[in-house]
């Protein structure tokens, strides 16, 4: 993509009521547009970067034979009367709304009812358990307080993923693949060496533990006490010697760090297959609630924890993986030779299936390096008459800085294979 | 996929106050649920078919340079109350909530207001322009009667791309590119032959013509007046001497149908802009308003409007393009031979790509097929004790009822090359 053809341009200004860092650089950055608090819009580089994310998260929950569906955002008050949840004195973020002829819906903040009553559908024998269905989808939740951007939307995306099995061994088998798959999640996303599996607060879906995943952040909203030889950390709600104990913690070994969640998976157990009637018969012609797991991850909120965390004072820096692109090629100058020069490496690069952005605009070399930063790409390429003259290109990493002069040939032989 | 692994089956019962075709084929054969009227949910089967549908619009909107975002679904009322489309007695299908803390807001049912706004970031010259952007995203309309199907929807899935420009000519420049790159999309998507460029009413967006696509349906909700040899038609709600004149179409030569609308194209010219001083500066120094473009495609309704169309009495059909997956291979008895040589079949076209749905359930042959026939995939594969003898496969076309035996390397040389 030129950057001369993208309608987007970084932005000085940003809305005098943004305070969060990484709405603030994605809004500079041209990547994202408030339209109000906790609801964001999604500029083209932003689409980016929030689609590579989603597909990652599809192809290991796809891995794991995780089945993809789409439920709806639109809520019949009746199956969540079942469960109590309709009740804004149980659930205080619902937005409610009308259809014209009376009846009063909701907007999906989550979706164990719907999926639970339409696997009654699907589900009544042994033979159709264990299964694991999983949704990326637009969650709407009515937050009071929606002041960090991406990382605490009233609008957002999220994968959520719900597993069906016969009995509490099958469900921690299925536990162990989902965990396994999120750290598969977490290392491609850039996010690995800072994410760790922490136990915490069963909270309203369950008696017992949940598991989180924990991004140490600056402005985490949660503490984690973190044992790094272990790498396991507890939730600091749930921090007692009892717990220690029973997780095998000692506590002078653990760090004291802020972190934000980026996953979280809860035991449902029956809680919500029981006011269902969600149940299958046995080999042996028993019946049996079906028990069930949950496994969120903010993909949109991921998406934040990264500009918020990964950043610098230059702007964003996206891992390689999930970046708008792998490349941002200048030409230095608007010389014919270096034109051409930049043309010829922006067309190689994109038939080897590289995908570039190119700064071709007609402004001063501070201002296209200034936009390289901001923009977080990975590698910065120039074009320039020294370039030109030695037959190679500059290559400098977002990440260290470095600087090398390479041939294209080399460049491409490098970067190319890993895509 | 194998069957045995799939979540959902196919179905005899469907919801009694479910009266469409199309949704009653596409709950049957396992593709969605009704949620409530005008609000379906997509099962594994129907999210394939609806992500194939996206992927090629937008692969055609990327080729005429659309650029992606996406927009949000939570609508601020103010900037609606620019247009004065947030009133009530304008806009009669709004969804509308309040958040936490009292505002009100609505849920998108379109989004000319929020992008017009939008752009007032980022377009101020005439170096700015023209520019295509488009989302895929999930609209709401409180429609009062909601009884098509996927065909209308309260909730559905909807590809809105906007074109602006800086005069008229290039308003019809890119109009024209817009119009072949939608001509490509029905047709990659199976509906070429029986869609036709319609010229309708403006509506409320324009007191000029609109243009609408019309596929030839028997539930069509509008009727057109085709011209075959032209391959154009005009909508019944603007048909006159006049503007048949103007069209230069002969009555005479003109074939009336029942269609449905499947795409529209609205010059909207200054009707946005100028309320929201989205303007630019020409090239010698003038401030002018944009000229602007709206381009629907209603994702899911396709996807309606095709099972309704090109089903038959045994299910569903999908063309090629769009179909979940290209096989159907069901294994007949359940000697060892038998399906070992089935699984072999399965394994090798995994490994050459091609999409297979493996039925390997333990059940009557004629449920196999008739779940085969129901599901509308394009081709059955069937492997038995005959087959097996001959070192062959039974190939069965969904579409002409026609059956081959053939080797399994003939088969992938077949349709290997075409995905």
């Amino acid at each position: 993509m030129r950057v001369s053809k993208l309608f987007t341009k970084t932005r000085k200004d940003i809305p005098s009521d943004e305070t969060s860092k990484n709405a603030q650089l994605l809004i500079r950055a041209g990547f994202i547009e408030k339209e109000m608090a906790g609801v964001y819009a999604y500029l083209p580089l932003g689409k980016k970067v929030l689609d590579k994310i989603s597909t990652i998260v599809k192809e290991e929950m796809n891995s794991i034979e995780g089945q993809e569906i789409q439920l709806t955002a639109l809520q019949p008050k009746d199956i969540w009367e079942v469960t109590g949840r309709w009740s804004d004195d149980v659930v205080d973020i619902w937005f409610k709304t009308k259809l014209n002829g009376g009846a009063e819906i909701g907007l999906g903040m989550s979706h164990e009812e719907p999926l639970t009553a339409l696997l009654k559908n699907y589900i009544s024998s042994y033979q159709d358990l264990p299964v694991f269905i999983y949704q990326v989808q637009t969650k709407f939740r009515n937050e009071l307080r929606a002041k960090s951007g991406l990382m605490r939307g009233r609008e957002f995306l999220m994968k959520d993923m719900y597993s069906f099995t016969r009995t509490e061994e099958e469900h921690q088998k299925l536990f162990l693949e989902a965990k396994n798959a999120y750290e598969r999640v977490f290392k491609r996303i850039g996010l690995g060496d800072i994410t760790f599996f922490t136990t915490a607060d069963g909270g309203i879906f369950s008696s017992d533990f949940s598991y989180e995943f924990q991004t140490i952040a600056e402005t985490g909203e949660d503490i984690i006490y973190l044992d790094r030889d272990k790498n396991i950390a507890i939730n600091e709600e749930i921090l007692s010697d009892e717990v220690l104990s029973k997780l095998g913690l000692i506590r002078e070994n653990l760090e004291v760090k802020k972190a934000s969640e980026v996953g979280n998976i809860f035991n449902l157990g029956t809680k919500y297959s029981k006011p269902f009637d969600l149940n299958y018969v046995t080999e042996d012609n028993q019946l049996k609630p079906v028990i069930m797991g949950c496994y969120g991850l903010g993909i949109s909120r991921v998406m934040g924890v990264i500009a918020e965390e990964l950043s610098d004072d230059k702007g964003l820096i996206w891992p390689e993986e999930i970046a708008p692109a792998r490349f941002y090629l200048i030409n230095l100058g608007n010389d014919q030779e270096i034109v051409e020069r930049t043309n010829e490496v922006y067309k190689r690069l994109i038939d080897e299936g590289i995908e570039v952005l190119y700064d071709d605009r007609d402004v001063r070399a501070g201002e296209k390096f200034a936009d390289a930063d901001l923009s977080g790409i990975p590698y910065r390429v120039v074009v320039s008459k020294n370039t030109v003259v030695q037959n190679k290109v500059e290559l400098k990493s977002r990440v260290s800085n470095e600087t090398e002069l390479i041939t294209l040939d080399k460049l491409i032989e490098s970067f190319g294979v890993k895509l």
